[in-house]
C-alpha cells in the first residue's frame, strides 16, 4: 500500500516579525510542521534581504524565506502576526499596525504588565501604547483559555514567569501558602538571553561556569507577582533569583513557600495531579524532573513536596524556555485562537539524551 | 472551524527488542509520532517488568509501556522488529526467531560485515548466524533502496560509517580519488558509546575534554571499507580515527583524499548536488556544516572542497548519531520496506540552538 | 644571574589513603608543589600495584607512585595521613590505626557529626568508632583554627557545608537572622559525586541537563545545622536543596533568610568584610561571584545583600568543591597543624576562562 | 617550627601591553606567582583607568592593577614587555618603542612570518615594521633555545603551530616522512578566538556544537610550513584544518603523514622519547593524550604510532592553548632570556577533572 499524501491548501496565513532572533527561529521550526498554517512573511529590519537559512543554517533546503522589512506586512494578507521583537519595539508595532487587520501574539514584555507605571518602573521606559493594555490577554492557556480564544492581542508570558506561575498556581489557588513567603530560585539556559552576543554570553565566560544575575531586580518579578495576585485575588510578593546555567536551553525553577495549613507530600501531589488533570502540556511528576526531560518540547513538568522539619513547601519545575517559555506557548495560543486542536504542531517529543 | 481528528487504526505493528538503550529510546521518540505504525511491544532483559518511562522520564505520561522479556515476542503479532541489542546478541536473536514471522531491522553490527572471518577478526567473536549474512541487506537507503524494499533482514549501518560513506560516495563512484589515499577523521558525541556508564564516559572525565580513541583499530573501519569497496568495485582502504566530543549527540567527519584528476571546488559542489539531488535527507552545503544543524533530525549535511596547494579533496559532514546514524535511518528503512513515504515521522526539524 | 635551586630535605612526610578518587588526585596535585611536605605513600585497595599516573594520566612523568595496600602504612614513617575514603570505611581505619602514630585528616563524613545517633539516622549505618568523636575537630579553619592546631584527628568539612556555613556565619554570629528561616539552594559540579561512574553521572545524562536531587534528605543537612548551631549557640534549622550542575567542578550556594532587625545591603557588605578581614581565602565581593572565579583555587567568594521588598537577606557564594571543599581545605588544616604558613601550596590562582 | 617568609625584592620588572584579553589575564595568573619577576605596568587602550580585577574578577583581592594607557610605558623602568596585542598593532608598538629600552615578547603573529610578502598574503595587511623581522627570534624553546637567550625581540609561536610543529618535528628532523604528505587536523577550545564576543562564539551557538572553520585558509598554515621547512631544510607543505571545540581551553592536534622508510610504532615512540628527553614540558605518551591532561599547565603531550594497513604515521598531541600555546610559552621564553630556571612559575599541575 502507499501512504496517501494530500497536498491541500493550508487554512491560516501568518507572519513573524523580528524573525532573526531565537524566538523567531523556534517559531519557524515548529510552524513549518503545522498542518493548518502557512508562513506568509518573516521580517527583520537588521537582516532584511538576507536568506533566513543563511542566518540559521539548520533550515538549509527547508525554509527558503527572504527576510523582509516590517513594512512589507502592509501588503500581505495574514491572519495573525507573531511579534518576536525586543520590548519597547513591540509596542510601537502595535500602535502602528493596530489589531484590526490581524491578530497579534506579542512575545515581548510590552503588554504583560497591566499597569503602565509598573512597566515604567521596571523597564525604565514609558509605555507608548497603553491604550492597548486593556485589550491584551495574558497568554497562559492554563489560566486564561477562554479569554485567549476571543483575544485580538496576546501578551505571551515570559519564560521565567511561565515556569514559576504554573508551579505555584495550585498552591495559591487553594490558599495553601502564605502569599508573602514565596522564594523563586530559577536557573536558565543561555538562549534566554537572546541571539545577540554579549560579554556575559561569550562562550569561554559561560562554559563550566554558573552565576546569579539580576539579583532582586529582574524584570520578570512584577510579571510573576501580578499574575499570581490576579489569579489568587490577594497580594502576592516573591523574591526571584535567576541564575545562568551553562546550557543552551531550559529553565529549572525551585520554589519555597510556607504552608498556611497542614499538608503532606502525598496530598500535594494529588492536588497538583487533579488541578492539571486536563492540561495536555503539564505533567505532574512523582520525582523531581530534569531539564532534558522537556528539551525541545512544549511540556511543563512539575514536582511538589513538603518538608516537615522546616515547614516549607518545595516545588521543582522545568520547561524549555524557547518552547513552553516562548514559541511553543505562542503557538498553543494561536491554536486556541484558531479553534484548532491545542496541541497541533506541538507534539515533538523531548530530545533526550 | 475545527481541526478534524480522525482516530484510525494504524496499519503496521512493530516491536523494539532491547529498548533500554539510547537507540531504543530514540526509536520510541520517533515512532510515537508515526501515523502508520503502532508499537506493540518493547523488551529489555535487564529491566523487564519496569515502566519504560521510569528509565526514560522524558516519556512520562506519553509512553506507558512495560518492558517485556524478549520471549513475549512469540505471543505477539508484529510486522517488524527493531533489534537494539549489543553485537553478538543480535545474531542469537535472528538465529532463534528467524525472519519468517516478522522482518527485522538490526541496529547492531552483526549483519553488516558480509565476510564472517572479517567479522571475527575485528569483533573478536565467532559469527553464529552466518547463514543469514547473505540475506541481510545493508540499510543505507542512498545506495540500497531497491534491495531494502525487498529485504526481510536489514543491517542498519553504523553511525560513523553513515557519516563517512555518504561523504565519500560521490567521489568514489566517479573515480575521482585514489581509493588508497582516504583519511577519515571523525568526532562523535558520547551517546554513541551507549547508555551504560563507563569510566571513559563518566561526566567529569569527558566534560571540557577531548580525545582520540580506538586508534587504528576501531570496528567501523572494515564496515566503511567493505561498503565503499562494493559500491565502487575496487579495493578501498581507509585510515579511520574516531575522537570523543564532549557533547551528547552528533558526529562530524572530516575526510581527506587525493584526486585522480583535475578538480575544482565549484565542480565538486556541483557534482555532490547532482549526485544527491533526489535524496530527501542529504543536504549539500556551500559552507561547512556544524553539528547542531542536524541535531535531533535525520539530515546528513555535507560540504566538499579542493585544496590546490596540497592537492587534497576535503569533505566535512555531520549527522545526529542517534537519528540518521541509528534510529532515524532504521525508520527510514522501515518506511521503504512498508512502501510508505520515506520521510514519514522523520520530518522533525533540527533543534538549534 | 642564575636562579639558585636548593635541593633540601622536606620537613614532613605524609600518606594519602584511598588515593584513587578525585579527592586523592587533587591532594596529589596540590601537595607535589608543597615545599615542606613529601608524599611518602599513597594507597588504594582496588588499584594496588598500579601506577598512580595510569589512573590519572595528567601526572605522567610527574608523580611516579605505585598505589599500595593500606597495610603498607604500618611500615611507613609518616607524620600525617589524609583519609580519602568513603564514609563508613574511614571510621574503620581510625579504629584500627588510632591517632598516636600519625595525625589524621579525614575527608569523609565519619567524624563530622558529633552525635552518633544523628550519624546513624542520616547515614543509615552505626558508628563503630564513636570513641574518637570527642577527639575529632571540625576542620573549618575560619571557625576552629586554634583547635585545629592542637588536633590529632580532623574531620574535614563537606563541600556543601563549607559553602553554606561560611556564607551564613557572619549573619548568625551577629544574631542578624531568624535561625529557623534559612533556605540553602546549592548547585554543584559533578566531581562532587566522586570518580566512580553511575547512571546519574553518565555524560549523556548530565550534559545539557540540570536537576535537583537528594531533596529534603541530603546528608550534608545535619552537618550544616550542627556546625551553625554550635557556633551560634542556638538551634539552627535549614532547608537544604542540592542541584547537579553540568560542569566538572564548583559549588554555588544561594541562601535566603529573614533578618531579625533593620539591615541594609551596604551594612551587610561592610559586616562581611570586617568579619573575614584576616581570612586569606575568603573574598567578600560587591557583586555576585561566579563559579569560575575560584576554579582550581582555595578561595571562598561571597556576596551578601538585602531585599527590602520581601524582607529577605540573600547570599551567593562559590568554592571549588575539590579544593576549598575538600583537598585544599585539608591542606590548609595540615599547614595549621604543622605551624606552616596557612597558604603554603594553596596560592594557585583561579583558572579562568 | 615556623615557615620562614623572606620578603625580598624581585629581580626583574616587566610590563604587559594589551592586558585586557585572555592572553593578558593568563600572563597575570602565571606571573603573580613568579619569584623573580614583578609586574610593573599593565595596559589597555580600551579599558584604561579600570581596575584589572573588574574585568577579570578571579583576581579580586589579588591583583590590584589599574589598566594604563600604553604611553605610560615611557615613564616606566621595565626590563621586558609582553605584547598581548592583535596582529597589526604589535608591529606598530615595536616600530614606536623599539627594542633598546626593553626586550619584547610579542604574542601576536606580527614577527612570526619572516617574509613580509607571505605575511601580507595571509594577513591581508602590509608589514610596517619589517626592519625588525631579521632581529625577531621564533620563540619555540624546543628548537630555538640558544637564539632565544640572546634575543631582544621574540615572536611567540601561535597555539596551533606549537601543537603541530612539536608533533611533527622528530619525524621531519629524521627525514622519516614525505614533507608534502602532511595533514594536520586540529581541534581548539574557544578561548583561542579571544575575549571579544562574536556571533560565532556566542554560547548558544557553540554549546553542544562542533564545526570546522578557516578551511584551507587559516593563517597558521604558513607559520607551520615556514618553521618546519626551516628546521628540516626542505620545503614542507601541510593541509591544516582547524575545528572549534565546545570547551574553553585546549588544542588537540591529529596529524597524518606518509613514511619514507620502514617504521614501527615502538621505534617511533622510542625516537620521540629520545628526541625530547631533556625537554621539561614535553611528555611522550604511550597512549593518546587527552585535552584535560594538560589543562592549565605548560605541558605538551604527544603520542605517535604507525598504521601498517594504510602506511600512515599518526600523531595525537595536546596543549593548553593559553599556556604552552601562549602565555606559558612566553614566560618560558622570558625565563630563558633572564637565565632563570626554565620552568620557574610554570610548574602548576594540570587541573583534571
Amino acid at each position: 500500500m502507499s501512504y496517501p499524501v494530500v497536498e491541500r491548501k493550508k487554512t491560516y496565513r501568518i507572519g513573524i516579525v523580528g524573525a532573526s532572533g531565537y524566538t523567531g527561529s523556534e517559531l519557524v521550526r515548529l510552524l513549518l510542521n503545522h498542518p493548518e498554517v502557512s508562513i506568509e512573511i518573516i521580517t527583520s529590519e537588521t537582516h532584511q534581504g538576507k536568506l533566513f537559512s543563511d542566518l540559521y543554517p539548520q533550515f538549509r533546503g527547508i525554509a527558503n524565506f527572504i527576510l523582509q522589512p516590517m513594512e512589507k506586512l502592509r501588503e500581505c494578507d495574514v491572519d495573525l502576526v507573531f511579534l518576536a521583537l525586543p520590548h519597547g519595539i513591540s509596542m510601537k508595532f502595535v500602535k502602528e499596525f493596530g489589531t484590526d487587520k490581524f491578530t497579534i501574539i506579542d512575545l515581548s514584555a510590552d503588554f504583560r504588565i497591566t499597569n503602565p507605571d509598573v512597566y515604567k518602573e521596571w523597564y525604565k521606559t514609558d509605555h507608548n501604547a497603553s491604550e492597548f493594555l486593556n485589550e491584551a490577554v495574558y497568554g497562559l492557556p492554563e489560566i486564561n483559555r477562554a479569554d485567549i480564544r476571543r483575544a485580538r492581542l496576546i501578551a505571551n508570558p515570559g519564560c521565567y514567569p511561565t515556569s514559576a506561575i504554573l508551579a505555584l498556581l495550585p498552591l495559591l489557588k487553594n490558599n495553601l501558602i502564605d502569599p508573602k513567603s514565596i522564594i523563586i530560585d530559577s536557573k536558565s539556559g543561555v538562549s534566554g538571553a537572546g541571539a545577540k552576543p554579549k560579554d556575559t554570553t561569550h562562550f569561554p565566560e559561560v562554559f563550566g561556569n554558573f552565576s546569579a544575575y539580576g539579583l532582586l531586580t529582574h524584570r520578570h518579578t512584577p510579571e510573576i507577582e501580578q499574575v499570581l495576585s490576579q489569579v489568587c485575588d490577594t497580594v502576592v510578593s516573591t523574591l526571584f533569583t535567576p541564575h545562568l546555567l551553562p546550557v543552551d536551553r531550559g529553565i529549572l525553577t525551585t520554589t519555597y513557600s510556607v504552608p498556611t495549613q497542614d499538608v503532606s507530600p502525598a496530598d500535594l501531589l494529588q492536588l497538583y495531579s487533579q488541578f492539571y488533570l486536563k492540561e495536555k502540556f503539564v505533567r505532574v511528576c512523582d520525582t523531581p524532573p530534569a531539564l532534558k526531560h522537556v528539551r525541545g518540547s512544549n511540556y511543563f513538568d512539575v514536582f511538589v513536596t513538603y518538608d516537615k522539619r522546616t515547614n516549607k513547601i518545595v516545588t521543582v519545575s522545568v520547561i524549555d524556555n524557547l518552547v513552553k517559555g516562548a514559541a511553543g506557548q505562542a503557538i498553543q495560543n494561536m491554536n486556541i485562537m484558531f479553534n484548532l486542536l491545542e496541541s497541533t504542531a506541538l507534539l515533538n517529543l523531548p530530545l533526550c539524551p
